[in-house]
């Protein structure tokens, strides 16, 4: 019998359900290719977080220090990486750079911080996921990326070093010590539940920022629950980020498979070349 | 009879209302110190804008080199300006240079641009405030400064150099070509239909900045409509503030007089060294 991957699900940000936990160890007792412990920290409830500052911490610290961890996982987004990003990175222990680790939306906070560091940020779906409709999808999407690399659950347009985000985190982390080293990639985007004059706005933040602009191309992926404006905005999605696009001289890639929802695929930070 | 004030109103991001330009001109009417003209542009429309960035650009640059305009009013926040403000303050004629600027929220995206430039910003009430409960008392405010430096209406903690932001207005146009250099100034914020979680994301980026880290002091004003969330964030307005201002060094000044509300006072941009 081989050594099965040993993945550690922590939640820097929000608490991760009981039900997401009990579906997926359901889930993994079925595969039987891999080993995922959830941290007790994941439980945790203080006001909007998965427990204190410290203790969101600590347990994401114990982890990266952990050899018998491959893959950490973050639980779920909301709110709140940023917090312990900085603390979580300084003064890293050898252990924490031969390990994977995965997560979207508020984990961006942490996956700009990790690629700048040089360790291996994945963009996918989270343990979180599984209370979406077509969530078990999605988690297995995951799941069968990191336990054997399956093409299958790749953004299908990776052609080369990419890096994805949800834009409103991006825009959060720029000149921050968690802004991530841009040049050269494609940068897949996506975001919820922000109405349209706020994506304008990010994008006009973004587009001037010489970081986003040293981009191979930028992709978009889903913006879903747009909130209603009244009056309407007078443009879509796309049609706001191709123009800051055009505006700053970045090359528009397209769309991307990616985004708050069941069909979120996986995306490698870096991958292609490194 | 001496020479009056003369004020230009233009429109840089959403429409005016008529209500509020009919009752600009009764107040106008019944004090006889200032004139002031309403341009046109501030009645267009253009999804959530008041007309194309265009127009608004046109007009805006039309008043700023009218050497017959000695104050530039602008009608109404929203969103939008970001849009038009690097244009706007390109090859500036001289004209601009010996004018005022006033306005707040959105008005930001320029004021940082204005100050950048040499020009002199002022935050304070605008006519649209006239359609707020009390919003009379606010115009005659910004007129009583506009006019005559009226000490009454300028917020009452100012005891040297000093600018005014809306929080997430000052946050995204950090990095960007109208990012205000901040050395020195008591900086005074406050903010409107955010979320807690919001605001401390936002504070989070401010305060990794380093020019706002060379701030004498910051000061909080007045923190509206926070939408409810579920959890609750666990902290308050103040408590968030506070907390990023002393993780990073920042000194806390206490509460500042501004606000999206009647109450709203004058803050002239460095106003007590320059």
């Amino acid at each position: 019998m081989g050594v099965n991957l040993r993945i550690a699900v922590v939640a820097p940000s929000c608490p991760l359900s009981r039900e997401a936990a009990d579906r997926l160890a359901d889930i993994v007792a079925a595969r039987a290719d891999c080993e995922v412990r959830v941290h007790p920290q994941c439980f945790l409830s203080e006001g909007h977080f998965a427990g204190s500052d410290a203790e969101r911490l600590a347990a994401l610290r114990e982890v990266m220090g952990d050899p018998a961890v491959d893959a950490i996982w973050f639980a779920r987004g909301g709110y709140g990486s940023n917090r312990i990003a900085e603390a979580a990175l300084a003064d890293l222990p050898s252990t924490a750079h031969d390990k994977l680790y995965m997560g979207y939306s508020d984990a961006g906070f942490l996956h700009g911080g990790l690629s700048r560091a040089g360790l291996q940020a994945v963009w996918g779906p989270m343990p979180q996921d599984l209370i979406r409709e077509g969530g078990e999808a999605a988690v297995k999407r995951a799941l069968d990326w990191l336990v054997r690399r399956d093409p299958a659950a790749l953004e299908p347009g990776l052609d080369g070093p990419a890096m994805a985000f949800n834009l409103t985190v991006l825009s959060s982390l720029l000149g921050t010590p968690l802004e991530p080293d841009l040049a050269g990639v494609d940068l897949l985007l996506e975001d919820v539940g922000e109405h349209h004059y706020r994506l304008d706005r990010t994008m006009f933040q973004l587009t001037s920022s010489a970081n986003v602009r040293s981009v191979r191309r930028l992709r978009l992926g889903r913006v879903s629950d747009i909130p209603a404006n009244h009056p309407e905005f007078g443009a879509e999605d796309e049609d706001i980020v191709r123009d800051w696009c055009e505006r700053s001289g970045i090359p528009f890639g397209g769309r991307a498979d990616i985004g708050h929802d069941s069909d979120n695929k996986v995306v490698p930070f870096r991958f292609g070349t490194d």
